[in-house]
């Protein structure tokens, strides 16, 4: 595996595009495409959130029967979310007009949003901007670019990210462009069950089916965007889709094969990093932690207790502080409702191992606190329960992510 | 039922007291005691973190055989958790030093601490204060306003409350002190079983059996303490003590009977206040908020919504922000774990149904905007799942409590 440029325009026969349709006040691009020359075998996840918007009910219905998909258009700025009947034709009429102007069949087209809840989609103007969008689509970085920019909301950075392998002795390429700042906490399932605004868009050249295609994305997203959390927010939008063409002719990648393993394994590094980029982008954050939880009975609880402490304010606000507050961390994991043993727990920052047996490790003060103020954290709980584990990522909470999130209105 | 004022000490036979005794760097008032003149039936209610203080894990023992209990000492500013076997010694010598300054047996005293989580407690400066800490015992308002006082740690105001109300032709009062301000969240059973630091301590001099009082008290806190979050994160050492000392000499008051539900209604009444009382006065907090749940399939689902709302951090920063984005109440009300009927979701802000039947009212922009300038915010949400209801109160999530929990230095 390796990297590579390009973004969703990295692999054979994808090209992409994003402009301006008159959705954001500040003018930037808010429309984008992603589009492939030839049918594609199509896979997604979605916010497990039970109040959806309507592309995400759209998506789940039209992924239900494994059909081929050639497009993605997405707008960002408004969710289209809890917008009546009116909403729900407004994203077919996105589909449409994306099929209508690349010539393709509706169904084909795949749709999501980003942005507030609750306000009509400027769907004229959105319509009106769609021929200028097929006419700009590239295949090259620029075209991956101006998509990249084109579904961002609060995010300060473009967020994308591309690799090779070698299969069956073919090259197959897997790029993709992510969005995600704040209302972070996706838990998403292939059926939308129960978990933030991040939405994240994987193009792949890969020969794979449906089936196939779909298991490994939902390996892909279990370790990565399952495991972050910057405000623990769970958007009603989240969704990955994934799309391959087959354009690199490879054998086709067959269930438990190695083949299979190594492309599960690119499509997660590929995730895992779009994943941490998020938080990393994380709105108002001054930190970037990973919190790797121990002595789990299962993984699940050890997700569980992670993101339990992640998304505890006053978690959040001491490591905001550079303070080494882990009595806090300690309360918090006591909080999660998972299997542990409290007279177990041990908590450890950095290499320094502060709460163990249940008796506190004396630590020199200074160099606590000399950790706490680096940019990158690591934590370890563990729960003296069992040997399962999971590590979580996060941001801290800032008095600029109060600032962004009461400044920004409906 | 009529308010009076004293608040532990209103009732018959009680004194208190609040010193200084070395642990807060203010050298403000950091240990308390509350005393009644003979024995009582003693009741409590304790977090459900699974990380609980030594402090709460001797009143679960204690308690459960409903023994005669006569005292609380509790100390402010040291949680006195997680600090391992000689955290257990230290709570042990708090109930020994006061039993013995007052002539009573070590078991008839319960035990409370409030603070910052890991560090060992000063024992010996607390020990040589409780002499001081019993020759200033009073009666009247002045020992429970010192008392008050000495429970409190980010508080900015005491929390008292006290009542009286008819029983069988007798007078009985109810008394409480509480403190709360920052880790919000309660959830306390009788066996702390699982969720903020919270305190409150109650005196009264009704003639109650312990089973009748616990029963009562477990009635009192789950429509007050257990519908408040500040900050959604459940304390180590959250408790509510109740002492009944007899002295009111009214008949026994039995369970089911008209005098219970009397009794009930007004330790709920002392409950609610001071619930509502740490809820304005929550870390940082610029605003008081009501969310009412309606169209549960249960009260506890409608808890669940309830809390679930009042924890997200996008709804507390737009309601600092003073932004009616009521997408992001939709949103965060779809993440609780509960039966909801999504198309039939309904949101009102104040008196304006602004979503209703899955479709957007349309309001005028200036009166959702006055709306929530006020303080006082009241939100209703209906889930259409059912006929169940609750009510939850919680504050909005300023830059303030940013500041305060990352200058909260261990």
């Amino acid at each position: 595996m390796k990297k590579i440029r390009g973004g969703v325009t990295a692999p054979r026969g994808f090209s992409a595009g994003g402009v301006f349709c008159g959705i954001k006040a500040s003018r930037k691009k808010d429309l984008m495409l992603v589009v492939s020359d030839g049918p594609c075998a199509a896979g997604g996840v979605f916010t497990t959130n039970r109040v959806r918007a309507h592309c995400v009910e759209r998506n789940l219905r039209l992924l239900r029967n494994r059909p081929a998909a050639r497009a993605v258009i997405a707008n960002s700025g408004n969710a289209n979310c809890l917008t009546g009947p009116s909403g729900r034709r407004h994203t077919e009429m996105m589909a449409k007009a994306a099929a209508d102007a690349l010539g393709i069949g509706e169904d084909e087209v795949l749709v999501a949003s980003t942005g507030v809840i609750g306000k009509r989609l400027p769907i004229e103007r959105l319509m009106r901007s769609v021929p200028d969008l097929v006419s700009g689509l590239r295949p090259n970085p620029a075209g991956n670019q101006a998509a990249a920019q084109a579904i961002l909301t609060t995010d300060t950075v473009i967020k994308e990210m591309a690799v090779k392998l070698g299969i069956s002795g073919r090259t197959v390429r897997i790029g993709a462009i992510a969005k995600g700042s704040g209302m972070i906490h996706p838990e998403m399932t292939p059926d939308g069950l129960r978990h933030a605004t991040m939405l994240c868009f994987i193009t792949t050249d890969a020969v794979i089916s449906p089936d196939v295609l779909q298991r490994s994305l939902e390996k892909a997203i279990r370790r990565s965007f399952n495991m972050i959390s910057v405000d623990g927010d769970m958007s009603t939008n989240d969704m990955v889709l994934l799309l391959a063409n087959a354009k690199a002719k490879n054998r086709p990648i067959r269930e438990k094969s190695a083949e299979e393993a190594a492309f599960t394994r690119a499509l997660g590094a590929i995730c895992l990093h779009l994943a941490k980029a998020m938080v990393r982008d994380g709105e108002g954050a001054t930190k970037f932690v990973e919190i790797q939880i121990k002595g789990a009975r299962s993984e699940a609880d050890a997700r569980e207790a992670g993101l339990t402490v992640a998304s505890s304010s006053l978690v959040k606000t001491a490591l905001f502080g550079c303070d080494p507050n882990w009595g806090r961390l300690a309360a918090s994991v006591g909080t999660a409702d998972v299997e542990m043993n409290p007279a177990k727990l041990q908590v450890k920052l950095g290499r320094h191992w502060v709460l163990s047996g249940n008796r506190v490790v004396k630590q020199k003060k200074a160099e606590l606190a000399r950790l706490f103020r680096r940019k990158n954290i690591k934590i370890t709980l563990d729960l003296g329960a069992g040997r399962c584990g999971a590590t979580v990522w996060t941001s801290d909470l800032s008095t600029q992510y109060v600032r962004i999130n009461s400044a920004y209105r409906t």
